[in-house]
């Protein structure tokens, strides 16, 4: 198969400000992979940088393509991949670490300070027809699995780490504050890792009824109940709100020895129970992004071990990259919204 | 309730020779429960203490009552345990350590030197209507959880252990040799702990059947197929054969830093690759019964996320147990028999 | 040798109350031993205690002895202890689980929600010629250790402990904030775990000067420099000082995937910077007391692998309690006050 | 400085030949760094090749320079790294791993099945005046530090890697079989990582007496004394002789719940007394060469935490390497043979 030299792309050129654009499709270097995109999620950090051309420290300083949940077919290969690849569907793993420094050769390349994470200034994304990756951040996907499960594989990842760092295993009672995509990816996850009690928190009814139907043991409305039935009870505490309030609100309800993990991204100062911690001798701490979790998260979809069926909850075409990131943003409902470059109207891979 | 002053007791009085008889019902001491017994299953220690005498260094050396997978209700407490106890419905874990040994402090009672042990000379099991135990060890189950289920804790427990030594998490992948009880349920647990691909071997044909219907990925004919095509594959392995050979044949298989878990006691002595262990770093070590199992144990079967449904083939009264003992011995399609003594015609507990 | 009824005892009756007081000899019962006291150290919380009638939510509700740092020699048994231990000279950790419950079983009796810790209300310290323990927290200490050497043990052991929930091991590098008595064993038990580089920092001169002496890498003053030169630099933070202030300026300087490890006990809430906690992967937890440390405390300061012999810088009778207490509160050149019984003029020990 | 454009090196061309060539000095590729050798270490593994042309089933197939223990100047760098390189004295780590496997993903580079490792075929190692090796390998050394100790860096990382597979910590009790230069340096190690107690155990007096040198608490003569009075005491036991009578008797010293690590490389096979490992759940593995090491070992010897000062008791030119590879073999009394490009008579770099 011939590549074709132009692609389509929805490049950000300004805050809210996203245009559809046939630019050059990039060639792979040595040890990359160029992958046809056939399905990449919207991730609340692509709208962050929509909206303000910054996620924290990174601010946008020219064009760039967002979209970092990547699933799509290896088109062409770099110097040193065997051409065998080709034709391989796959999930991505949005990073590029250094492979040379203390964290990349002890296991945490996501610690990396040298990092170069996909679709975030300066490197870009997959809201394109084509993404260029390293080769052995592209991993094989069974047949069985969908392009939408696949771009799945980043935030089942996300949950993946998070379960890893707070050790979740059988017989674990979890509590999960928030309900959002990752809250019930989390949920989902502890559940594989064998947590026999999951109970999760969410001010939005809807949310709690897609908890329940996901298999949490128990869906709580922190406005009508507050968690004093169970106090010093949870071996694990997972936050996914990033809302103070909340996490404040869990720490009496963790066993002593017990470990809170704050997956989400809030402020930049947090206070904390900090003699109860002393006392309990309690853990907390955060996560970033993931390390080594691709397989494990493609080996828990593919065999059904986590349901992300119904995840997904609206598909758009290169397009209507805008649309999709306000759609995450505004409909209470939306949970996973996917973008698909074959629905693309004029889209080459169509 | 009044508690009777005589109870049933299949006695063992010599090797081969168990007879029914009536005993004084034992009275707790400090700390203690007395459980009526509703279920208690049939070990293959038991058997062989039944057909030897003795197991390893363990020597029967005057009447003893067998058993030690015990389900029951306590019908009485001792000394310092709240009589609101009474009633409550029990899975026992049939061991008392010292307490205050240096692995008794550290958590690892299991190896405490001065641990006792139920249904091992010179304590007694619970082949009868009543036995003591020590009320930290009787745990509450839920109401849904039936009487052979909590018998089946013991049992699950030694896969429980297994899991744990063997490090078994969500994508692992693990290799067990032998499906007969032990085998089935390491495959059961390893599941509930996350692993993804579970590879059984075992010569005899239903017991492969009953492994496939248990969820296992493959079930292996030693006999028909080497694991060749499993080179340096698997991340775990555990034996539940005691077979040297099967063990033997399994090291290639398993991963570079993998572990091997040897559950089934067999000779005294084994032959390893020790090259291929220390160039792979795969490493080897054994288990000893439990340690902290039981709240685990008891979650996973009552949530569900073991299936114990069809582990019981057999149940026999007290007046039988020597055909229980010998049903397990010599019936292969029998997985796992229980004594119940409420079957036993003359029992007072019926 | 027969013991005598009555003893001396420092009897705490009302804040800044202590008497010198003749009180029966307690009975060691089942498992007790009875301590003739040879040193006892004094600990902040003594002071605390003597000073205000409580410590944290634990109020004094009548007459108490306090010091739990005990060094002594067996002097009596209780039923089921041989009576080959009197004479046993030993280091005494000063509290008793409860055996039984998750906690204890699991290896982590400090955590016991039953446990009784002596010198706290409502449980009899050792400022007394004689002190009940139970016997197998009573440790056997070499003859070449030192009755003071043995009460340090207690602080050592709070080091030990802390060491180990940092994870300290060969090569780590360290920081500790706050030079006082726990900084300065902390920076010796740090070292004896193996750490290369210890830093310390504290704003007194000559507690920087003591931590020099003591092997700290550099002792830097909090005032005149801060620690923008260790950015990302330390494995393990320690904190030593509870002071919010020191905490704070620590963070920056702890590597990716460290840890901060708060042993100090200061206010109940503490602002933390929780972006960077979960950007860089930072675990934090504090340390409650000590478990399972007598042993390796022992085996530290015996062999000479941590420096204790500059540690006491004070002796007191048990006539003067009272002074002992404000002396580590009011000399800056106080490090470690014991009380010696057999310093007491009209002691029936000496 | 100009490099030269040839150097000395000493080629192995057959079993027992080798010769001292001129060849052209290497050229360093991306990411690499030519080295100029100061010192290099003689191992048994050189030896072994020398003698047979292979170590296992690495079979030498052409010339090749042996040597891996290197220490060197950085004297010209490849692409990508920064000229300032250049001059920096380093210690070498003789592995340059795929950097894209599971295995390096996850910091276990050591187990990557495409490493190259320097020295072995097809593989050049550093018997010559300059050396290639990947610019992250070549670690610097403080001023302070010697070249020979630089060197001991790669057999002190054996050890340093043992101590971390075995978990040595403070207070640990460890017994060491051989007191080799692998013993002593276990030896060290572990009293490094803490360990209280070290025995080991040697058939050759003056190697017991260079062990009792270096620390060791007890050093047997194994023809004298078995390791009876030692039931079960050891928390870690570390083979360094490769001798399977020496293994065999080291196992009932074993604590339960403790760990067997083997460094020392002898037959395929070994039998174990595997009814003990699993009643007493102890844990047996072997150590391949060493990951992440480096750095702990600089900072240990730098530091003085480990001694190194009499461990090289010969130095040889690069003319006489066959007379080094010999002296290892035949002089009971050699602990560590060096090559010092430096000593040769016609050395470009003298």
């Amino acid at each position: 198969m011939s590549l074709p030299e132009m692609m389509a792309a929805s490049v950000l050129s300004a805050p809210r400000t996203i245009e559809l654009k046939q630019v050059p499709v990039p060639q792979p270097g040595p040890g990359q992979v160029l992958v046809r995109v056939t399905a990449v999620g919207v991730c609340g950090s692509d709208t962050h940088f929509y909206e303000t051309g910054h996620v924290g420290d990174i601010v946008v300083q020219g064009p760039l393509l967002l979209g970092h949940e990547t699933a799509g077919v290896i088109a062409a290969v770099g110097d040193g991949v065997p051409s065998e690849r080709i034709g391989t569907r796959v999930a991505v793993e949005p990073q590029t670490p250094c492979r040379s420094c203390e964290f990349c050769k002890s296991g945490r390349y996501h610690l990396c300070r040298k990092i170069r994470f996909y679709g975030a200034w300066p490197v870009d994304g997959s809201f394109a027809e084509y993404a260029l990756v390293d080769d052995d951040f592209a991993y094989a996907i069974p047949d069985s699995m969908s392009d939408e499960a696949a771009a799945l594989v980043e935030p089942v990842s996300v949950a993946v780490h998070a379960a890893r760092r707070a050790g979740v295993t059988a017989g674990a009672k979890v509590l999960i504050t928030g309900a959002g995509p990752i809250g019930i990816l989390n949920l989902e996850v502890a559940r594989a890792f064998g947590a026999t009690e999951v109970v999760i928190s969410d001010p939005i009814p809807h949310r709690r009824e897609f908890a329940l139907a996901h298999g949490a043991t128990v869906a709580l409305d922190p406005a009508a109940s507050d968690l004093s039935a169970y106090d010093e009870h949870f071996d694990i505490y997972i936050d996914a709100s990033a809302h103070a309030g909340a996490i404040g609100s869990a720490f009496p309800a963790i066993k002593r020895g017990g470990i809170a993990v704050l997956v989400g991204m809030g402020g930049d100062e947090l206070t904390i129970p900090i003699a109860m911690i002393q006392h309990r001798e309690i853990t907390l701490t955060g996560t970033f992004r993931y390390v080594n979790t691709w397989p494990t998260a493609i080996d828990l979809i593919s065999t059904g071990r986590i349901d992300v069926s119904d995840i997904v909850t609206g598909r758009y075409g290169l397009e209507d990259v805008e649309g999709a990131l306000m759609k995450a943003q505004t409909d209470p409902l939306a949970i996973k919204t996917m973008i698909v470059p074959a629905l693309t109207p004029t889209s080459s891979a169509g």
